[in-house]
Parts: structure tokens; sequence; C-alpha cells
């Protein structure tokens, strides 16, 4: 390998939730990385070669190991870095749970919002927008067990569910503008609307978070990034 | 809670993979605990209340904490029981990596081997018997990777992939007798039929895991297994 060249690199998309996710454990750790910007309609060479079975972002390469799949990376990072501050909960229980939040917003919660773009109908939108809401209300419930009366997920620093949520962060405020409902919303939510604002203004992450807007002008111009875009 | 009752219960079913994970890890760290057979078509309250988000087995209960999703209770059951044999493999590289297969196997391939039963015609029935094989030929390349030249996916001890994917052997020639299939075919697949066949006789595994005749009877009597069975 070359001697300009990082030894840690991260395959991405600025717009992607999963990717954010590593940037925000990478931010969170101060490892230097090399950002590579990916073009989902042509796939570079080294995405297929380091994901060959899903051929999907994110990848991060270590050295010459390649590890896939945001929520595998980000346990990877937080094993190996392990003089940074600890990312998953030391106790057992508590990462048992911050584990089943995780799954659950990625198999369940956000697919829900990433359907609501192809709707069919008032009725099936209604449908949807409440299916959101139930998620939001179960992650409140999360946040107030899983914080434990602190500020954050991860207690009083940024944690593996404030990376696993956060990442999302953007693109809740997206379809917001987008669909003028209001997801964050303190009369339902307090919880979380309190623990957004927070983590949105931490050191760490307010830098990494791609901004709302940028996102809806992405959403109008393109169908959307469904395509080649994973966890 | 009352002294006759375990302070280790778990919620299962006998024919369910994801149950035998959980059962697997339980036997291999000889952790004594109490099983309790759900009626899926009639949930018993504890199941409701350990698992309100899913209300699916298999759920570990430790004490008085629920742990749900059988890949999270064996990290859980892992991370608690330090002092038997490990689960994870301990290089966090070898660790991400059995991750990411026990993934693959549960939101890939499985779902393959369960869509088989329901298709409809000759063509759509061969397209899936050819993605079957295609993942056993990945998983064939990942043992390689993974086992570096020992027995198991684990090496020398049976491991996180070893469950991962052990727990599926009974279904997997269930599906065989069937359908008339071989997936098991030495000539395609040869370093995972010696896997198979190590792993069976192993004496962690060879008593917990389901009979392929008894499953293929309870097949055979029920429409499936669909319902309420997680992972």
């Amino acid at each position: 390998m070359a001697a300009t060249t990082s030894d840690e690199k991260l395959l991405g998309l600025w717009a992607s939730p999963y990717t954010t996710r590593v940037q925000l454990a990478l931010k969170l750790k101060s490892i230097e990385y090399e950002f590579i910007q990916e073009n989902l309609q042509n796939k570079s060479e080294l995405l297929l070669q380091t994901n060959p079975v899903h051929k999907k972002i994110p990848v991060f390469i270590h050295g010459d190991k390649p590890i896939c799949e945001s929520l595998i990376i980000i346990q990877y990072i937080d094993d190996t870095w392990t003089n940074g501050p600890s990312i998953l909960p030391s106790d057992p229980y508590d990462r048992a749970m911050a584990r089943f939040w995780a799954a659950y917003i990625d198999d369940k919660w956000f697919p829900l919002l990433k359907e609501l773009g192809g709707a069919q109908g008032d009725e099936a939108r209604a449908s949807i927008v409440e299916k959101i809401f139930e998620g939001l209300v179960l992650l409140e419930e999360a946040f107030v067990k899983c914080s434990k009366g602190k500020a954050l997920f991860g207690g009083d620093n940024v944690g593996y569910l404030d990376i696993a949520l956060g990442c999302f962060l953007g693109w809740i405020k997206a379809t917001e503008i987008m669909t003028g409902i209001k997801w964050l919303d303190e009369t339902k939510i307090p919880g979380l609307v309190g623990w957004a604002e927070r983590l949105c203004s931490d050191s760490s992450v307010k830098d990494v978070l791609p901004e709302a807007q940028k996102l809806v002008e992405l959403y109008t111009m393109s169908a959307g990034l469904e395509k080649g875009v994973s966890n």
C-alpha cells in the first residue's frame, strides 16, 4: 500500500445514515481516515471487492481488512480502539438492550420512514404515519430505560444507541420538512426531543450529521436513495 | 420469586432453530435453566410481558431481566458467564466476521429455505433452490476463512457461527427428506459437510439439536412454524 494512503478507509455516501453511523464512531474514537465517496450508479471496484456479498456501503477498511454493515463496523471499532471512550455499554444487560433497540430501529422503525415516501393513497399513508409514531413512543420508553435519567442513551456520553438512532436525525428532520409532520413532538415524546437537541449540539456529533435541508434537496433531485444503500 | 423456580428461564419451542441457538449456548456454558415450552397459538402472559415489542420466542429470562432475539441472547450469555468457554471469537476482526455471517444467515439465507415451502410452480421453486445453493457456496467460503483449517467455525471449539448456522441443521436435513434435494452435498460444499458431521457428533450439540424426522412430522402436521417464531 502506498505511503500516501490512509490505513483506515471508509467507503460511503454522505447522505446515507448507515455511513453517518460509522463516521460518528470514528469521530468519537478520534480516528483519522480517508473517506471515499461511492457512486452507487457505478460502484467502484473497491466496493465490489470489499463487500462481494451485499455490494453495499458502508464498508470500513482497516489495513487490508474490510468490515461491512454499520452496526458490525461500530462494534469492531469499539473492540479495536479500546483506549478511546467506550461506545457499547459495559454492563452485559445494558449491552443486550442497546443491541435489541438498534435492531428494532433497523428492522422495524426506519423501514417505515422509507415506506412513507412510496405510500399510495391517504389511508395507506395515515397507517404508516401512525406506525411511525407508535415506534417513536416505544423508542421514548427505551430512552427512559437506557439513559437512566441522564442526557443520552449512553448516559453522560454518546453511545451505541445514540449513534444507531442519531444517524437518522437528518432524515427525520428532512421528512418533517417534506411532509409537514412533526415527528419530534414534545407533547408525545418529550424525552426523545430533548435527547435529539442534546445529541445534535454534542461536539462529536454536530459536524458529522448531514443537514436536513441538504437531504431534502437530494431527495427532491433523485428518486430516493434505496438502491445500493444498506445497513 | 419462589425458591422452587429457576433463576434462568428460556421461553421457546423445541422445533424453533432460534430456540435451539439459546439452548446450545446454555449447554456450552453448563448453565442450568428451566425450559418453558410456548404455545404460539395461545401465547403466555409471561411471553407477552417479557417481549412486548415482538411477542416472539425465544426469550431468555435471567433473574428478572428478559433478553430477546437469539443472537443477542447468545452474546449476553457469553458476556455474562465469562468463566465458561468463549462463544464469540476473541479477535475483533474474527468477531466482526462471525457477526457478518450470522446476519447473512438470518437475513438472506434461511429465509430462502422457508420460502421454498411456499413456492408456487417449478420455475419459482428452481430459482429458490439455486439461490439456496449459491448461499451454501458462500457459507462454504466463510467456513474456510473462519475455521482457519480447524474443525469448526469456532476453531477447535463450538463458537458463535457454529451455533448460528448449526441450529438449522435439523431443518436442513428435514427439508432434504421432504424435497429429495441434497443440500449437504460433498461435491459442492465439502467443508460444510464435514463441519456438519463434526458438529452433530459434538457432545455439547448432539443432544440439543432436534431430530430431522421429528421436524418432518411436525411440518407435515402443521402449516409451518412461521407465525410467532422469530430470530
